[in-house]
């Protein structure tokens, strides 16, 4: 935590009022509380600062106030950009490197890079590697001959298996499985399912963020791929041999079947589902919780329903859906009608 | 574990049969085994004594056996009170309080409450606060800052970012996530996407339940919420700046998208999805597998469907929606119909 | 990881070409790259030996180049036969029991079978008992008087709470939960949800797989029960007292509400729901992301919608919805006719 005087310094502003205020974190101007700091850019918004309850506002320079102002100002050249900076300043402050402590368990075969940290009860087993600047909080467990790249933050209780590679600047949220065992059995009517070893590994390119709880399966064989870039949200399921292409996003609960390709920039709305062994063309949008069962084949599609269809097809088949029990009863009138008019 | 005179000790009941018994748990009478204390409350169910496999029953006071018994009775004042106060000391048993493991990691910065239990590979990082008669389970992870209320008990594995704060009286189960990063990205053609700081915490109050593997995202700026009384099932998803209302509760699986603000007392079946920076009214009732849309105004509406409708509405046109096939078939003998009256 | 000489021995193979190669896992021929080992069983692919990137190859003892070849040959009498061998060898490679870590915790009222192995940071509390070659990775939870069977393998962050049960040859994926509380609570419009001890279990048979995030609750009373064979993908949602048959197989993200029986050898597909307290026949077969709300007495159904219909009824269905803008316009032509005819 800092006071206004350390965040006045750091991002070189000029502080008009109480320079001791402890600041416990930031808050909108209009719920803003006792200890925390907001921000006045748009002057349409001004009178909310004279009632705000916050302690501390960033302002721009030119800022003059028409009454009596109760909080401290802190007054900078870019609101936004002073804004964005203490932001990325509080969030670092919660990641910083400690080095490596004495409850954690780090293999001698392991490689560790610059400036790392490993908390408490974190394993890190023979010949896994971890680039400079990676943070693995408490309870993590990097599995053998894992990678990980420079500057990754691995958040509490994430688990990578044996092999699984992850690149650069990848944030893994807490309770994140990279690299179990794919889903796959060969089966057979008398003895039941027997396994197939599941051989492959996970890759995840660089700049790419995983959410909380979510599941990447390992390949049967070759690599299950998170293209640079790509955003996972929670809880989604990624299944073996699938490939995601760079810069896509995938809100949380969704879920992709084993061996499907997904192009690049696609946009995917939560608790979706992928069938397995399809390709979805680059740029598309699919609706929150519609299920694609086939290849899209047209770049920048946006599909909906279940089985999907074309967004606009679906939303006008289901305003007609929702009039089903009055169509049907015009289909029943109509029988009547054309039974009086043969009776004629 | 208990032994049959035990039990009788604990409830001021009178034994008849073998005292020693030892009971590892209860039964249903019709599915009781050997070990195991069930219960015998309504008289219409007594011939179902004679014949059960459970070592022990509770009977009421009055009770006395039309033929010969092989189990071993427990006479008590209120059969129903009895099994409700021992099912209490049964749960119990498995959470008491048991001091701070050696093979924990807690800060000297932490504050902890009286009659605290953590247990090993939990860590409590700097500036916490665990409040009195609270539990926490092996490999618990709390992170700086976090504070948690009276009588809580975190399951295993259960991950609380830093920030976040906890009420009294909340359970918290097995691996659930309290307080990652909301999935807030800024996005650009050719830079992709990038991160926005979620610099908001995550705020439970009191009497909440939450079920494993659930997931609440930490606000962006502000706070996640959970009013008091919410109960939450497993692998459900909340998004940042999400408010949900006193005493509602939430099925497995369902999610609700960032922003959106559900009212009190709602019930929310299992894999519902709401979309985000919607409001849902108190009361609402929403069948399992629905998806919300749009804001709900009228409380205690029911929905059902995708995107859902009001819920005798989507029955009703389901029920022509399986009838469409032969809809169909009636508009094409409708048309050959018209075609013979207007050539007559 | 082992040299191309060593996998020769093991496979009792011949070596043609480069023994010192160390293998870093196996590839498919046409993606193969350095240091890994593909196979070539079926002589119509002969062509891509020839290109093949990868260092080595399984081929049949009768195999002969018909050009020059770069990599190294591993001649076997079935190809097929010892690359089953070898994977289950590079398998094994990463599960072998290496005795219990001084890090861990390991009750003295525990029961340890032999040739076990017990992780960092993995929790064994009193009267649990593990059996013989199971392996527990690191960060696990078994909790007081859980049973593990022989040759079970629970990955890192498993977490098993107290009383529950599981059998030989079980696999349980990283951060999977059994035995959390099942989601019950009595309500009372005044003090809202009160909740209901859960006092039963779960009894996991033997040959079980469970996926990676899966929470099985246990039961109120009772037992929540997976039968021999039962294969459940990643982040499924067990409730509390459901009972599922032999041979079942559940993908990914589907969830089973509470005291619902799945019979035996069905198939369930992803992001299914299966309301509470129904039954599911033998041998059904559920779509992906269907809604399954009433009892399936027929074995061997199949079934897809929401709420599901018989597998073809609900596609025929669905060709008509997207058809129903086209089937109003009908019926409106139809109307006007009628209207014309009546005029006439």
């Amino acid at each position: 935590m800092l006071t206004t005087y350390q965040i006045s310094q750091l991002l070189d502003g000029e502080l008009l009022g109480n320079p001791e205020i402890v600041i416990s974190g930031p808050s909108k101007i209009e719920e803003g509380s006792e200890g925390t700091i907001t921000f006045l850019a748009n002057p349409k918004y001004e009178s909310l600062i004279y009632e705000t309850k916050a302690s501390a506002v960033l302002v721009n320079r030119d800022f003059t106030p028409e009454s009596e102002l109760k909080v401290t100002l802190i007054k900078v050249d870019d609101v936004y950009g002073s804004l964005g900076k203490l932001l990325e300043i509080s969030a670092n402050l919660h990641v910083q490197a400690k080095g490596i402590s004495p409850q954690s368990y780090v293999s001698d075969k392991a490689i560790l890079g610059n400036d790392i940290s490993i908390s408490h009860f974190t394993a890190v087993e023979d010949g896994a590697s971890i680039g400079d600047h990676s943070v693995l909080h408490a309870n993590v467990f990097i599995g053998k001959n894992v990678t990980i790249g420079k500057n990754c933050i691995l958040f509490s209780g994430v688990k990578i298996y044996h092999g699984c590679k992850i690149g650069d600047n990848c944030i893994i949220h807490a309770n994140a499985v990279v690299g179990s065992d794919g889903f796959g059995f060969s089966h057979d009517k008398i003895k039941g399912y027997t396994k197939i070893p599941q051989i492959g590994n996970v890759i995840v390119e660089d700049d790419v963020e995983i959410g909380s709880n979510t599941v990447i399966d390992r390949a049967s064989m070759g690599s299950t791929i998170l293209r640079k870039g790509v955003k996972l949200d929670n809880l989604i399921q990624i299944a073996h041999n699938v490939v995601i292409g760079e810069n896509t996003a995938i809100a949380a609960q969704a879920g992709i079947a084993g061996s499907t390709k997904v192009g690049k920039n696609c946009v995917i709305g939560g608790q979706v589902g992928l069938a397995g062994h399809i390709s979805i063309a680059d740029g598309t949008m699919i609706q929150a919780k519609s299920g694609i069962s086939a290849n899209i084949t047209e770049p920048n599609s946006k599909l909906y329903g279940y089985p999907a269809l074309e967004y606009n097809q679906y939303l006008k088949s289901y305003v007609y859906f929702k009039k089903l029990p009055e169509l049907a009863e015009k289909i029943r009138l109509l029988e009547q009608e054309i039974q009086k008019l043969k009776n004629q």
